[in-house]
């Protein structure tokens, strides 16, 4: 999407043909930094220090990450070497080991000097897929904002409120909760997207806002314990987010607060759909609330804010009286109920076991084999 | 409540007689500072930039206010000067019009040399008056509290989750979400408190965090996202919260995202209480959610955030793109529907209009007449 007018995906291969290029989500919203990627190493580092992050991110960096160790070292060493080291980055990430697999399946029957160009194809065509997927989503997406304008008086405001970042900075471009938004800001509608602050990490604030702003998208950040009042007040139309992975019935694991945000989209009859590529579905879980491990992340996230001074220097700050414990659960489970859809790259479906099947009869039958 | 192992309350008269203290709750949790107020202005100020803040204290500090006005001139016109210029601080507080009232109807119809002496009298009564309601629905609240420990095996730990700060710190001494919490950690039980952050403004992380610990009652901060997730897996017992105005038909507007724990607390069939002296009650109005204005405040409550650097410097820095929109709704409301009960200094009563009529008959009386 659009950088200071400019077309931008989050990663890219420079023009020399082997470095890698990618935005530093670290420094938004407060720097614009481009990192340039030499080697495996900094492929490495910028995964684990979430220089890049964002599930199918993740994948297209640890690729290129491999396209970078063979154009060094193209040896069967240098590529197990390059496999352990990318997948020890951020070990619970599906996407990481997924594209890994890709890329070693792709490499390793191929001569040592074969494989460097032969990276590179594969790494770009992954990061093309993501997009292709991801162009799918928002199709698919705007079909439902598109019929809440035909219900609406001609020109009237679409009210959008997402919850995170599972924006285009989340994946290569488009992102899946946004690509819907990016599709009928594109096609010229009159939408507005409340934007959860979304704490710990801010990652609403920091990174969605900043990123529908560069594109052009009217967009108001708001705390995260606000939804509910405009949602009792007729403020909002629809709510898309995105999900970490959802179970083979329909659960939906995201950012935590997101189950509070479809809480009250039921109790006010808005109607609240996850975006997502297919591959986040985990079809060999049922009960996300019971069966998915919720991860606890570190007490700064919630203890320190970073930004910048009336003078211009950026700080962090402490936040919290220094002598009070806090715990900082990543992830809430969203029970299918509250879900009014979910949006893949084949369809808007329901979420329950059967649809899901049915969208996705060769992943399902493989899990219960 | 103790800080640093000595009882203190919010506002207090010095020895001296006239020279009145207060907490100046803009430093917390960072700094411990007491400001000593002198003079009308001094009162004034401290009200109107929140040096003190919650609707009881401010009720106390502006009856303070007078005696301050009282022992530098104790004329008809200082006096109705007083007032005015108190009421103005602001605006919309019950509390503040019901002190100032109680202090002109006690002060006018005496001789000017028998005013100040007359009003620190009132004033330390008010302040009084509000400790001793605290103290009721603290006992009434530590009723629902055992009754929990009652049902666990012993020593179980009880987990209260609250919002926002209806602490000792919006009052004179106990708060009133507080109050039961206080009374049950004195009392021995095992309780454990989920502080709400409570963006923004942040009052949980900074004032309710900072209060429990130093009365050493344990405690937890969380971002406000997270008390769904504790919900669904039983790891919260009771919600109590405060509130700033409260219907004749119950609905509770307090806080911004109150109602989104309430949703997750019916949605667990978790106990919500909601913690309340009864002038709080506004018989005038029913449904809250289309009758309460909900007051819009300043958008840097969200875009800036203060705390203390690395080197201990108290520094303000900008957290959201420079460009992006920001909306700050001040409060929300709670159906009367998703409320358990209402804590006040008469007992415990449902949230609907006949119980809240049969315990407060005379108000209810006046209200319809």
């Amino acid at each position: 999407m659009k950088v200071d007018g400019k077309h931008t995906r989050t990663i890219w291969l420079e023009p020399d043909g082997w470095t890698v290029s990618a935005i530093d989500q670290r420094r938004l919203p407060h720097e614009y930094v481009i990192a340039t990627l030499t080697s495996l190493d900094a492929a490495a580092e910028a995964i684990r220090s979430m220089l890049v992050r964002g599930a199918p991110l993740i994948g297209a960096a640890a690729a290129y990450g491999m396209a970078l160790a063979m154009h060094a070292d193209a040896s069967d060493a240098a590529l197990a070497q390059a496999y352990d080291t990318l997948l020890a980055t951020r070990p619970t990430a599906i996407n990481l080991k997924w594209a890994l697999d890709e890329m070693r399946a792709t490499l390793q029957p191929l001569p040592p000097a074969e494989r460097a160009k032969a990276a590179y194809a594969r790494a770009g065509a992954i990061a093309d897929e993501d997009v292709a997927i991801n162009q799918s989503i928002g199709r698919h997406g705007f079909a439902l904002i598109d019929a809440i304008r035909a219900r609406k008086p001609p020109g009237q405001r679409i009210n959008i409120l997402t919850h995170c970042n599972a924006g285009w900075l989340a994946t290569v471009d488009q992102g899946t909760a946004t690509a819907p938004i990016y599709h009928a800001f594109d096609a010229g509608l009159n939408i507005h997207v409340w934007v959860d602050e979304t704490r710990p990490r801010n990652q609403g604030a920091s990174l969605t806002a900043w990123e529908l702003g560069h594109h052009g998208v009217p967009h108001t950040i708001i705390p995260d314990n606000t939804g509910g009042h405009l949602m009792q007040h007729g403020m909002v139309d629809i709510v898309i987010v995105g999900t970490d992975r959802v179970t083979a019935s329909g659960d939906v694991c995201n950012k935590i607060g997101t189950y509070l945000k479809a809480l009250a989209a039921h109790d006010n009859n808005v109607p609240f759909y996850v975006a997502l590529p297919s591959p986040t579905i985990d079809f060999t879980i049922d009960d996300g609330v019971r069966q998915i491990p919720i991860e606890e992340r570190d007490a700064t996230e919630v203890t320190m804010m970073t930004g910048r001074t009336a003078s211009g220097r950026i700080e962090t700050v402490r936040i919290t009286p220094k002598d009070s414990p806090v715990a900082n659960y990543g992830f809430d489970v969203t029970p299918a109920r509250l879900v009014t859809g979910l949006i893949t790259e084949r369809g808007v479906l329901q979420a329950d076991r059967a649809a899901i099947a049915a969208a996705f009869p060769e992943r399902s039958a493989a899990a219960a084999a």
